[in-house]
């Protein structure tokens, strides 16, 4: 029936000749010819007029840079900040800093400006008077400032470049599931998932299910399967936690590595990897170099920009130490921490860093901190090479980055499978929801080791910035859920 | 305080050169000099033993390839299926199909045989007797098999290319929210989302919070600061659905860019975008290509494979076309579906098109169906540049693949405030809620256009498979939330 129709089909609208419409980082970027007649579209960012010129810079957020018109002629049009416009006029050699330019003649019958998008007179994004408190309170409207738009760049590129370290090492990408059964960290606070049509006894799942904290336990069972494995996915926390380190909802880059006997396979691999990235943002031709991550050109509109340039440089150059960054243990930390806390500020063996004890550590340079106290870490955590069971620990690692604190964090995982069961046990965990987790122990287990790092800290750190809640487009966190 | 104790920093533990274990496909791909003695790692696939020599096949998923492993001599340690172990012997030139195998001589003291991790009696993924319904139900273990993780593989390899794609056609990747106070389509059944300290008065986020269904309306506003935006993302639906098209959490490709004036700068682009991950998957060099998808070699220890090269062959030719896909208006669909459909099932102009209407009209190759009766499609769509106020439609387009049907959807977004805010009334909308969506039309609003694609089902797809639950790595649907 269906072949028999074939002719009736050779009537189709076939493909016209659309294409999309140049974005300004390509009109930049291949320039056209000098003298040509050519159609540039973006977001009025600031105006200048004069008696006999006028300077109107537009910009659409493909790139940090903004393309400046210049008005000719002394019956210029008016134009508001935040206006989106297109501009038809002549593609010409830039006079300031900017190669190019587009010249604008009202006299010129080839040349025409067009307002796609008027603005109201309260428009909020103006040149003066804007500050991040105040850009907050405006989310469908502040990703149109230059240093968010830059971070939302940033950002971009920096998945790119993990996504080219992680092909280059072999790791296939994963998508671990979200909405989970089981509990990774056996502590967290999690969020619960319902549909309208549940009733106590009638889930949608057929069981109680969470947002998961981590994807850890499932991306280790597909490491299992396909030796190395990663995934930068949504996690979930329902921590009542105000602070500028902490979203209810972030990205976390995390994996897992098999056939790995010794923590520093895995702290080396992270280095190499966040090396990686800052070394490609440090290249001048990327996009997202220091240079780019705002314009900082007198044209930033954020009224005083909120990305300190001195800050961003200073931070890629402590990630790019000549020599390996140093690793210490717990114990060997809290040593050197003690001779130089004062007396009533002495840690005890055992006791948690903090975050100012976290800094210290990581002044110069990013650290790594190995070998943490078991009762301060997760049932599935492996004991140090060197156990001792006067002070027992854990294979495992915190990443702590100068200012930040922790970045990322790391450990061997038990791949025994009567010493899981006892941990579990030990946990006090529900067994019949980790049986398959333990099973993956019982069925040709393997050695392995993985980590997670908080993909909104790393870009806050890189942007030389200090709130993860500004790096994220849309934050959750307690009371904000905006749209 | 802290300066001063730089001097202590001196004696950290310093980098030790611990790199990774390399990974079969590495082994085979940067083969080590013939002669010389490695170590391998993976999972015994299958064993052929003789009184002289013996044959065992290791694969640790890397590569869908195995390596073979041959056992000289009479005295051949015994194996079993599924452990996983380390071979250390001498690396040679292959007498098989393959172009290099690992000798072990038990009498050579240089080799060496290690089972990392044993089985049971009852290790489920034998060479026979395997079913995919048997293999669901070990959701811990089955991507140890060759089909699943060939889908593992298959997925981050069109990952890579679609990032890759999205990369050269100056697209910003970003992350919208996935808990959300919008309702993107306004029908939906979504999942809600709870904190553990939730009470009626005092919710975490301070008011309801659901998981989104799509990400399209946070996109447009990142679209209108960033020009184009694309994003690869989980999405929800707490639908009642036991299909093998439908999940309760998948992964939607969205994009959404700004200064499209044409459903056909859309359909031009989505179609671009599949064939430049679909001819990926040709080129002959590639990981995931025909031949790679399964071993098929006969060591596929699914007793039977569940791809059929000939449909992924099949399929591929068909994305494939030397012409443009073809494009068709709704309308122009119904006619000429009317011509083939007998009497009593004719279709009226209105009625929804269904699966095997898809089927149809995609027998060839895939099609854009475009211009939708307005009925049947959401608020923020706008109305078709033919517009007939007889027959009103939108400007939209449904993508359809052969034998699945819907494969991607998209749109012109409305870009007038007037206009959307009365589309918004008629859908009966909470118009505090879309406030934000609304006011992106109120300053500078820019027209644009974009589309949604279910990752799912384009594996699926690509992977000549039939099911979406397999290929989704912990599939979610009703009842089903196992681990």
């Amino acid at each position: 029936m269906l072949r028999r129709s074939n002719n009736t089909f050779t009537k189709l609208v076939r493909f016209k000749s659309d294409y999309l419409n140049p974005t300004i980082k390509q009109q930049l970027g291949s320039p056209a010819k000098v003298g040509s007649i050519i159609e540039a579209r973006g977001f009025v960012k600031s105006i200048r007029t004069s008696k006999k010129v006028g300077f109107v810079d537009i910009s659409d957020g493909s790139i940090h840079k903004n393309l400046n018109i210049v008005l000719q002629g002394s019956e210029q049009p008016k134009f508001k900040v935040g206006q989106s416009i297109i501009v038809k006029g002549e593609w010409c050699q830039g006079k300031g800093t900017q190669p190019f330019e587009l010249k604008y003649n009202p006299k010129n019958p080839d040349h025409k400006i067009t307002i796609l998008g008027d603005v109201t007179e309260d428009y909020p994004l103006q040149k003066k008077s804007t500050s991040m408190p105040f850009l907050r309170t405006f989310p469908e409207l502040k990703h149109r400032t230059n240093t968010l738009a830059s971070f939302l760049r940033l950002r971009s590129h920096m998945e790119f470049k993990l996504m080219e370290f992680f092909q280059q090492q072999d790791f296939i990408k994963v998508t671990p599931p979200l909405i989970t059964s089981s509990d990774c960290e056996g502590a967290g606070e999690v969020f619960s998932v319902h549909s309208a049509s549940d009733k106590p006894n009638e889930k949608f799942f057929g069981k109680n299910a969470y947002l998961t904290v981590s994807t850890q336990l499932h991306l280790e069972c597909l490491a299992l399967a396909l030796n190395r494995a990663w995934t930068l996915t949504p996690c979930f926390r329902a921590e009542q936690s105000n602070t500028t380190r902490h979203l209810s909802e972030f990205w976390m880059l995390e994996a897992e590595i098999s056939h790995v006997d010794s923590v520093h396979q895995v702290t080396n691999f992270i280095e190499d990897m966040v090396r990686y990235v800052t070394q490609s943002l440090m290249d001048s031709s990327s996009e997202s170099s220091v240079n780019n991550i705002s314009a900082g050109d007198g044209n930033d509109y954020l009224n005083g920009s909120y990305i300190d340039k001195e800050l961003v440089k200073e931070r890629w150059a402590k990630m790019l130490t000549p020599d390996r960054w140093p690793r210490m243990t717990y114990t060997d930390a809290v040593s050197l921490l003690n001779k130089t806390l004062p007396e009533n500020e002495q840690l005890q063996w055992g006791d948690s860093l903090q975050l100012k004890h976290e800094r210290m550590l990581a002044e110069n340079s990013p650290i790594f901190i190995t070998d943490y106290p078991s009762a301060q870490k997760p049932f599935y955590m492996i004991k140090s090479a060197n156990f001792d069971p006067e002070k027992p620990t854990v294979a495992c690692f915190d990443l702590l980055v100068p200012e930040f604190g922790e970045l990322a964090g790391g450990s061997l995982r038990e791949h025994d499978y009567e010493v899981l069961k006892k941990n579990l046990e030990d946990h006090q965990m529900d067994m019949q929801d980790m049986d398959w987790y333990l099973n993956l122990r019982r069925q040709g287990t393997v050695p392995h080791g993985g980590f997670g790092l908080g993909f909104e800290r790393m870009i806050t750190f890189l942007a030389g910035y200090d709130n993860v809640r500004d790096v994220s487009a849309f934050p959750r966190a307690p009371d904000l859920c905006n749209c």
